[in-house]
């Protein structure tokens, strides 16, 4: 799982139906300073709530589909929470 | 999930029975300014509609078998939608 | 699988039903020699104890969701051991 | 999937028991203009005739074991079909 | 699947229930004239025999935990086959 940012959204009218409804987002990684790490990608929208901006927990492979519904859906990137914030202590 | 564009097909006459009649269509991955960016892979295409120099969302790994019938295909990647629009406001 | 140390962690009150409850730790890879290799990222803790600053086993993928209850768990990276000793012998 | 070109052959006597009859096959991923890419790995020919120089269709993942019997079979990439030719026109 | 050579041991006294019992070997993936290419990791080891310093074939994803028992076994890793020899004819 990474940190990543909401930075868009993508709409697809002609598309497989498990995709029906779901919030195509575009997410850019972040490493724990909040700095842009590697290239965006499209995650669905499991929280049912991010929004434009937003810092939020995204992960991939087979797990992206299980956290929406129906399970046997062909996503493979999901955004799971929306991050409060990150803890890293010196050590 | 990612941007792509269609940009050629694969013939293959012999191949594992779960593969007959599906298309096979090379697509290159694009950012969100519709620029290449990494390396062409061959998907099979979910939608059956996707055309030569359409701009598509294509997804990998075990979902990609459950995009297309039967469930259990081999296929690893897969076009899910054909992309109207991709929205990415400054922030 | 690979060796990591526990860096950090994340703190998410708005995610997906399944991860509530679950520790999210940021985790950064080492190699054999306990130097860090590739960029961290974030493993749920199936061990239920490592702690900040401790070497453990992690790993990626599917297999990470079955480490953790439910089994159908959206995670796809987890920490499976809090390791002792590496052995590497000269050849 | 990817394109690849059939280069080698590994044997092994003492293997896990699923892998008892399958021809083990070095491939060298190539791109549409049939130059080699990235690194050659080792695939279970999933077609059955696939030979030394021949142009195939590989892939990767939970679906390479789909392509062979048993279905639970532990392979992790496979030849999925013989590629005959592939069509890339300008665009 | 790719060429590996066992160069260590990983020993962890707390784990998930499911590794207990497993063999944890550091494996250094080989090209075909068995010289090192990337950085090793960690595999279970299901042929119950592979040594230090022995060649073997090593592959990653969910088809690892299937190689052993039990087959909900959270291992992204495993070694498959003891490589007797590697067969790269001129072409």
């Amino acid at each position: 799982m990474q940190l990543a940012k909401v930075t868009g959204q993508v709409v697809a009218t002609h598309k497989v139906e498990s995709l029906t409804g779901v919030k195509l987002l575009i997410v850019q990684p972040l490493n724990s300073a909040y700095e842009p790490v590697g290239k965006p990608s499209i995650a669905v929208d499991a929280t049912a709530q991010a929004g434009m901006g937003d810092h939020v927990l995204i992960e991939g492979g087979r797990e992206a589909a299980v956290a929406i519904e129906p399970e046997f859906n062909p996503a493979d990137q999901a955004i799971l929470a929306i991050v409060d914030t990150v803890y890293t202590p010196e050590q």
